[in-house]
């Protein structure tokens, strides 16, 4: 049943418009990764990796890949961990979408310091209910992520897992010394600003996680996806804002803080806040919802606000400009000001709808999300 | 019985000479991880960490770390993954001393480039059977091993594992470009050269094994470790041959091709001679090994040779350097030659003690280490 399971939902995402480049094509070959080896997986691996960036001087064969960036220039670098069962269930996250969603969080911690990412690590760990097939599309979907962002797969490791999937990746990223910024350079008086909508993957989750316990409870019934393909693509294939970054650039702002939104609008202002010794007035209104989001958080019995606030996994970026900076930000595409930055004194502060009432911000985390 | 079990091991362990400095002593505190959170525990854990690098500009606290090296250098960066049950066995391996190991395996990887390593990334997942008490001995043991090898824990990730406990590493090294050292400069002339002993750590397993399984059997029946120190150490606390570098620079030797051993002396000649395109003879009476290492395996009826060549987990260096160094290396402690390096058409082979005859090298693995 699980395999049918997998089976039904894996076809509604191919139908859907995230149509990733095929790589591998033979979806009912399944060879055995022990066929090959640790040392037979990697080199069937990196025949599919090329260096494209000057400054990965030795990638995948060595001890260590090395790296030259430009005098004068600082490396950033960041990692992450995502566990089946813990992070993704592969029920509902095709590999392909899990190998572009595991490199999309990563670059998203480097676009989050203002800097472009380069290269990337990455070590997974496998049991032998994974075929070469599946590994495979795992790293197609990273190489897409890779080309995106114009990043350079250069080192990882590969290893058995007694248990579930398991991918650690290192993003390492490049960035001029005066264009860095930091969590803690927000200053009173200063906007806080957000690029596209919150909460949507979130929603997306729940969509996920309901239909697959109609399914399991009941595999004769075809999982509902209608109307949800942004929700879904938010939360299975998220897109690290190299473009925010990049218009930031063109228009000439230097944000004064900033960081990505991974655990949710609230616990990421109030590591702002708290990092730039800095309170904040954030407003209700102004927080960027889908139309869809409203919808689904209505039919989920939802506050669409707390899912924004709370839901996470929005990879969207979260900073702050000077007060000068207000009519370049205005040109900037899918960037919205939802606050500012006050003295600490004031605290982290959420201005509610329609009361103007204020109301302290707390990072609630996934299970404290409130009913409507 | 499996925590007395632990208990019986990890006394003897406390009594060897391996004095880990103790940071944390209330061995019988048992604070659980879930009343701090993963926020608290990062806050927690990073109190203990401090930067000492100048190249380490930013560390924990932020969307990502950043250094800075001095222009001209190049970065080399390598990463690992440990998991439980697959490359250590919590019931014999203290948390320390895998701590300890964790940051010793990776930093051998930057000493294998001729690098020296300046920052770690460290990524972990635990369940709710660790107790805050032991992640924090876990990290005793890694910011000891940061200490003795000069490097700064600069970042990382922490997650829930639903099984057992995963740590992933990255490190991070410089190094002058003219000094890099790759797998693939050997030239056939060059001496073939390693560092220390091999085979004791597989035989530190072995006994680790034996004295486990005795005991599951009989738990009445004390471990004996007597006589057995250094194996257990080289199996339980491996040390990076940051040494080795250091003398063969002050020895004005830049060795033609490095890595560091691994997987065994056999693999690993065959990486340097494949990715050298040349072949070798290593002589089987030169390869050192210890001499409890000799009688223990006599004991397990295995042949010591073959637990040099496809033991594994030794951490040694292997090099190969030019012939004009012939009297440099002679002052190198700790260094012997092992071979030389032959055209690729004469194949990588092993010259047999006694016979004089020619076996080709091949890498056997683990599971094929054959009974004398």
């Amino acid at each position: 049943m699980e395999k049918c399971h997998e089976k039904v939902i894996f076809s509604h995402l191919c139908d859907s418009n995230f149509t990733l480049r095929i790589m591998f094509e033979d979806k009912d070959a399944r060879t055995e990764l022990s066929k090959l080896g640790e040392f037979g997986l990697i080199k069937h691996l990196a025949e599919h990796i090329k260096l494209g960036n000057p400054s990965s001087v030795k990638g995948i064969g060595d001890d260590a890949a090395v790296i030259q960036f430009e005098n004068g220039k600082q490396t950033v670098v960041t990692t992450d961990m995502l566990l089946e069962g813990v992070h993704f269930d592969l029920s509902y996250c095709p590999m392909k979408h899990l190998g572009y969603k595991a490199v999309s969080v990563n670059v998203s911690d480097i676009y989050a310091m203002n800097a472009s990412p380069k290269q990337i690590l990455v070590s997974i760990a496998v049991s032998n209910r994974f075929s070469l097939e599946a590994i495979e599309e795992l790293y197609a979907g990273m190489l897409l992520a890779c080309e995106k962002h114009g990043v350079d797969l250069v080192g990882g490791d590969t290893n058995s897992s007694r248990s579930g999937l398991i991918i650690s990746i290192t993003a390492i990223g490049e960035v001029d010394k005066n264009d860095i910024v930091y969590r803690s350079g927000a200053k009173p008086g200063n906007l806080l600003c957000v690029s596209g909508d919150l909460g949507s993957a979130y929603l997306g989750l729940q969509i996920l996680e309901r239909e697959k316990k109609i399914f399991m409870e009941n595999p004769q019934i075809q999982p509902d996806m209608e109307g949800n393909d942004y929700l879904l693509e938010r939360q299975l294939k998220p897109e690290a804002r190299k473009d925010i970054i990049e218009q930031l650039k063109e228009n000439g702002i230097r944000p004064t803080s900033m960081i990505d939104i991974s655990d949710g609008l609230a616990s990421e202002t109030l590591h702002l806040c708290t990092e730039s010794n800095v309170g904040c007035r954030l407003y209700e209104n102004k927080i960027p919802i889908d139309q869809i989001a409203m919808l689904r958080a209505q039919e989920f019995n939802l506050n669409p606000t707390m899912c924004a606030l709370s839901g996470g996994e929005d990879y969207e970026l979260l900073f702050t400009i000077e007060i000068k900076d207000h009519d370049k930000v205005k040109k900037c595409k899918d960037v919205i000001i939802i606050g500012h930055i006050t003295e600490k004194a004031e605290g982290a502060n959420l201005v509610l709808t329609g009361t103007e009432m204020l109301t302290p911000l707390t990072a609630q985390g996934w299970d404290a999300l409130l009913k409507k």
